[in-house]
């Protein structure tokens, strides 16, 4: 791929942008963009992504490449000129960058001409659900190891390309850095980086490589102790060039085990260091560390200080996905929804607004109220398909999460990094309870909906039903 | 990213080659990439990835802005020089691709000096890694779905820009195209994609929908059927529609079905077009497919013609990585293994070939026997540990697997288009006999070692264990 150009897209939108553009039928539509279920079982979601997707938005043309390609096609030649000077006009309103989320709430609203809200759709998804999806994962790693410093070693066993934003994403979910050099170059985020055992093979003779390292780079010496023998050969080689780094008035920083019984060697290792003088060496784990892993680590006492994590961190295992969707809520001020035999995935009408409750703590108290985006504060709060159950709101903070960051091609807000999306995130995670933080069947945080929002919905699945 | 260029690596690629290049211990290396267990729990893998990556090597180099961003993280400038004018001109060895491969045996080998060995090493097992999981995915769809038409729309779903190469590799696994426009630009793939649900809500009437549709793309139509109601709304207007069409000496392609009980609506549909003369109406049905729902639609005898499958390919569910590794097997002509306290995971000295085994009717045998490259062929193939287990290969045509396919920054063999690397996959596959190809429980195919392989090996491993 030479670079993203707008034919990253799936066929279909352009298809159909080409009726809407005959047809004369490229009114404003509004879609929404939200996900249906909490990725890894899990209670919540990270927002992670926006500032890639607006960055290309704004980007976003067909080169001549891509016009003769669709002429090809045999799509129609005046819409090929209008796909020429297509530039995304559209406005965004979103949640922030960092946000926890929740499933079924709004998380952004597209508002454009219905050709270029859906030539961006497949763009939209694509970016947003697999960094969001990547973002929740260094969360859940980064909940269970709060102080530890934790390191993205994935892009080997990414998805191509995509480990470039995966590196991106566990930033914002709270990760220290990264090996992947080029998101580092990129993105402003620190990578780290010493050795693999085909190092220590190349020289045959362990001790010898630990030298050689060392004298090149005395101020960056991280150890990889289980070429051979862990206990008996790896740590014993590298106390005695970390005592020889003293001796040059330097220090050893770490040593990392890849590979065995991490628990059991972290002690061991721990033990032969301290015993050595060498208190202040690091321990780094690697090797198939999840959340779950980690979390076992902890619970044996292993004296870890540093976790490199690699493929289930940028792959997002076990789900692989996120289940966002994009939905059109809107068509020229006619509101629109997605009828389904299964009503939970019956989608809402309209521009909305979404209310995250807060209690007087400032605590999240467990609820986000959509409600129509011009309608009044309100502070009834019904459930979107029960109709005995609601909710009094009026003791609550309301707290609109939805605000325009892009409007007539410009990117409205001021750029983060990503260290600021990420204690942005930390922060918001803070105000959530522990209950819904919890690995094993979190609680279930609600959404519920304004009654103008839901007589509007209502209205207009009972004008569907013949 | 602006483009791969060489910072697309683990940092420690570059941090080991400082070392190699500041002490002269910059030798020619060789190493094996080889993986260690199927994908899907199944019995083979489709090799996929080496044209692109053999492409990227090609044009692999440091710019200005990767220079600079390595010296801003204090690399060497006499090592940064050395970047500057880094090409990789190394030697690759490797079977082909779309060949059908196992576990443990080696699918490529690198010689070049272990500096730019190292580099590419990230690179390499990205690109091969995960285009092979994806191609072996495919293979398994279309292994139970053989003469239908199968499609790919993943990209919302996919990891980020992998899903670019995710589009890829479902081709060299036998599907037929993709929904993603800017692949099939790059790759010369088939595209197709009509319309969304939010096409049909933008009318309203799901009617008036069609008719707009089937009025600017007469010869393209797809109806999806299940905005409102499928049997009782979406397949009698799609009729209606088709009848139009027919007046207008028209064919409507298909209707498609991307909810509820597809094998129902299927049986249903199928019966209602062709009781309204649309007997050459195709059913597309989508909807989180995999090999698993394919098949089980197929038991139930459900008449679909055309399968538009999404996440579970292009995220290669649910292992969502393959676990490809690249090891080091010699340096300076001295051959290297990696030790481990699991025997299965000590490595294999030197550089190889891999020998397929034929029976009479030139159908795999079963086995691939690892020997020297430059041994004579042999005829006695040993188990990789068991000393009681040989096996007698004077009976057997003896394949060689491994030719060179990069040297002196020049790629060895004519380019093949998608279709014909799938075609040569296809044709490798019927030669696997069925037992190995399964879903439940597969056959394991055996990889044996020549003596003098073993030998190498057992002897090294009888050095390190003091």
């Amino acid at each position: 791929m030479n670079k993203i150009t707008a034919t990253y897209t799936d066929l279909y939108e352009l298809t159909m942008a080409q009726v809407f553009f005959k047809k004369g039928h490229n009114k404003r539509a509004v879609f929404d963009y939200y996900y249906r279920s909490n990725p890894y079982s899990g209670g919540y979601a990270v927002f992670c992504g926006l500032e890639n997707l607006l960055d290309m938005l704004k980007e976003l043309i067909f080169e001549k490449r891509d016009i003769d390609y669709l002429k090809s096609l045999n799509f129609d030649p005046e819409f090929l000129d209008y796909l020429k000077d297509f530039r995304f006009n559209g406005t965004i309103y979103s949640v922030s960058e960092g946000e926890i989320i929740f499933p079924n709430t709004p998380i952004l609203q597209v508002e454009a001409t219905i050709s270029e809200a859906q030539i961006i759709e497949t763009l939209l998804l694509n970016i947003l659900n697999f960094q969001t999806l990547i973002a929740t994962k260094a969360r859940r790693i980064r909940s269970i190891a709060p102080t530890q410093n934790l390191m993205d070693m994935g892009l080997r066993r990414a998805h191509a390309t995509g480990g470039y934003y995966a590196s991106r994403a566990v930033m914002v979910g709270g990760f220290n850095g990264t090996s992947n050099t080029i998101a580092g170059l990129d993105f402003g985020i620190p990578v780290s980086g010493t050795m693999a055992h085909s190092f220590i093979q190349s020289y045959g003779d362990e001790l010898e490589a630990f030298r050689a390292y060392a004298d090149i780079h005395p101020d960056n010496c991280v150890f990889l102790v289980d070429t051979y023998n862990t206990l008996k050969s790896g740590i014993p080689n590298a106390i005695t060039v970390g005592k020889e780094l003293e001796a040059r008035g330097k220090k050893m920083l770490a040593i990392r085990l890849d590979s065995g019984d991490l628990a059991y060697l972290a002690k061991k290792a721990r033990e032969m260091l301290d015993a050595a003088g060498l208190d202040y060496v690091k321990i780094v784990a690697s090797n198939q560390l999840d959340e779950y892993v980690i979390k076992s680590l902890f619970d044996q006492n292993a004296p870890i200080d540093i976790f490199g994590v690699g493929t289930s961190l940028v792959t997002g295992k076990p789900d692989a996905s996120l289940d966002g969707v994009y939905k059109l809520s809107e068509y020229d001020s006619h509101p629109r929804i997605k009828i389904s035999d299964n009503i939970i995935k019956v989608s809402l009408p309209s521009r909305k607004q979404v209310y995250r409750m807060l209690d007087s703590k400032g605590m999240f108290f467990g609820a986000d109220a959509i409600g129509l985006r011009d309608e009044p504060t309100f502070d009834l709060m019904l459930h979107p398909f029960d109709n005995r159950k609601q909710l009094d709101l009026s003791d609550f903070g309301h707290e609109p999460l939805l605000h325009k960051v892009m409007e007539n091609q410009k990117i409205l807000e001021p750029r983060r990094s990503v260290t600021e999306i990420a204690e942005y995130s930390q922060k918001r995670l803070a105000q959530l309870p522990a209950e819904y933080k919890r690995f094993e069947n979190p609680h279930i945080y609600k959404v519920g909906l304004s009654q103008k929002l839901k007589d509007q919905r209502d209205k207009i699945i009972a004008e569907h039903i013949h």
